[in-house]
């Protein structure tokens, strides 16, 4: 029985107020709020449990080193990865893609190579391969969705040709709430022998992932997205694809010996892993992984269904509200603009008064905006602690919106 | 007037025992302990006021905007940077150093050219380096200190030539604690036309920084060695050297526009910060700084001085005791083995069990443990919180292993 009510008292944020109103938290998108769980995890790990890791032997730096290294598990448990050895830490998807385009792609891919794309990326999952078209002459593919939001599986194997690399796409659109079919991808571009990497950064918070299921090379997710702690993350890398992989970041863990003149590298996943990590925001991230496989996922992903079926029946009862994209199977995120009537800016602005939080821009996907033909939108993107109500002081809101600007 | 009994007591873990004994933390270079003031910003900062930043306009992305943004002129003026537009946020040293390796030195460094570096550094000093002399041909030269762990700046200037790119030299060894004078490093190499990467991992935690008096181009620091959360850091780059810069990592935050098939860049420092930042760690860092300054850098520089010589006065005691190292002006950090006795790892283990926590290995700095023709060793490096009771601690669980061992 999933209990919405219960759940909100375990975020101690969404009891305060913002401007005199409830806080309606709808940026979920962007980061989502902490439960009390998490925070105390942190603050138990500063007080009392607290040392570097992997190189003490004393008490405090063992105890460190098991709760910190236990989120490794944990994640390849969260992902069904067969092995937690195919588990890199990182501190969220941004880090992670650049770490599979510095480390695997850019010292295999020529002039010439290409990356194949889906026009709804996050600049994290296009920045980094811009990178690679800039200093090494990659090309980059792209591959639209439909006016309703949708990505063709066949389309995007229909862009992969004799050059392709690699095929990087998203899980779900952060923008539309699009749920991408990257499993019917995946099984097309092994058959084509193309690698996949998976932006998971939305879809890992929102339904169950099973990483060997989708068949995937490389799966990023985000923790502070994930009602985890900011700077905390990892990456899924099948096995096959970590062999190949150079060392990306340099520094301490990483190595195995270093001299004047040489150096050689840690066994993977730690070949990866340089320096003093993300220690106790990675402790947080395994917490709110806790959280979730707790409240089961697939409860979590029902609620939502729940919540963004109502959402788009109030909302489609509002005919100046020009919503983008209308994916049957799309998460509980909805972008959308008031027809000509005032900046996406303006209409957040007015809903924060009334305690609303959305976001308003180009949501770091201007080239999928570019595809839409908007300059900027506000999005509501809704979580696990979010209610039918809020929905009703969503659409309230944007009724004063209306009045106001009409 | 420096009271250490009231700044223990801020300090939570410090009351707490470890095998039946009071902890006496001597693993202040591995990381530092969290003040609770630190401590609380988090929580708070995640339990009232979290959101992500820059890119909202509701209240709450706009609170933990102002808090986040406000770290960059605390570390600006911790370390007297001209402006905190020249201060780019990082997870800590290892990213920081990697920034510079991959964003200013790998597009300029032709094969041949040079990086006169000492035998004093750390892992992360050195790795980014190697990874150069791996994949594009750059030279490393090394300078070597002296029995006393002295090293000596017109050694530096006298290992430059004229292929020499950069020196990149420690602000303070964290094996020996010997201090490096970078000022006249830095003089003399800008005489001769090479910038100066300075790592102040340690240096910054136990002494005022003037990077302006300095005159480096790069300065690192580290958040969680200086009482502040796991996963943050800044750098200090000279504006001249940060527009030689192109991008590291790609994402959101770090770029103007993106299209299909062109993409632009944010002015720096923000080009070379990509992604949702560590929010709440970066706010807890400059909490930190701030209770570092409130202490007064001058005041924990003299309360670890005094520490330092009456750590070296009775270690010296110990005569079947090899302390490596003893520059005069070091830092309270002692490396050390016990004359062929036993390994440091059973040496610190001994330790631990009366509570006293050292670390034991070669300290992220093999180069310089075979310059001193060790292989492990023991390291107590005190903070601003340890006494002189704990260096009897510390002597009192010496005579032990002695004894066990001897």
């Amino acid at each position: 029985m999933y209990d919405v009510d219960a759940i909100r008292r375990d975020f101690p944020i969404l009891s305060r107020q913002v401007n005199g109103r409830p806080l309606v938290y709808l940026d979920n998108g962007a980061s989502a709020q902490k439960p009390q769980v998490v925070i105390d995890a942190m603050t138990q790990a500063y007080s009392h449990e607290y040392a570097n890791v992997h190189r003490g032997l004393h008490y405090l730096s063992t105890v460190a080193t098991e709760n910190y290294e236990a989120v490794r598990g944990k994640v390849a448990r969260f992902l069904n990865a067969p092995s937690e050895d195919e588990i890199v830490f990182t501190t969220g998807t941004t880090e992670a893609i650049n770490l599979v385009s510095y480390a695997w792609a850019a010292p295999r891919l020529q002039p010439g190579d290409e990356i194949v794309l889906s026009i709804m990326e996050h600049h994290a999952n296009i920045v980094p391969w811009h990178f690679l078209r800039e200093r090494q002459g990659v090309v980059l593919k792209w591959v639209d969705c439909d006016a309703n939001g949708d990505l063709d599986p066949q389309a995007v194997l229909a862009a992969i040709g004799p050059r392709t690399r690699l095929v990087a796409v998203t899980h779900m659109s952060n923008v539309l709430g699009t749920v991408v079919d990257v499993a019917a991808i995946c099984a097309g571009a092994k058959a084509l022998g193309v690698p996949v990497l998976v932006d998971g950064s939305q879809a890992a918070v929102h339904m169950p992932v099973d990483v060997a299921a989708i068949g995937c090379d490389f799966y990023a997710i985000t923790g502070h997205k994930l009602y985890g702690p900011s700077g905390s993350g990892a990456i899924f890398i099948k096995a096959e694809r970590m062999e190949e992989m150079r060392p990306f970041l340099g520094g301490g863990d990483m190595i195995r010996e270093v001299s004047r003149d040489t150096v050689s590298y840690n066994s993977a996943p730690m070949k990866f892993e340089a320096g003093t990590p993300g220690i106790v925001q990675q402790i947080g991230m395994g917490v709110a992984l806790d959280y979730l496989t707790g409240l089961g996922m697939q409860n979590v992903a029902a609620h939502e269904r729940a919540l963004r079926d109502y959402a788009r029946d109030r909302l489609a009862g509002l005919n100046w509200l020009n919503v983008q994209g209308n994916s049957a199977g799309k998460g509980a995120i909805f972008s959308f603009i008031l027809q000509g009537a005032a900046h996406a800016h303006d209409i957040s602005t007015v809903l924060d008064k009334k305690g609303v939080a959305v976001r308003a821009g180009t949501h770091c996907a201007m080239p999928l905006m570019a595809h839409m033909g908007v300059g900027a939108t506000c999005r509501a993107s809704f979580g696990l602690y979010n209610t039918p109500g809020e929905v009703d002081a969503l659409v309230d809101a944007l009724e004063l919106c209306h009045d106001l600007f009409a």
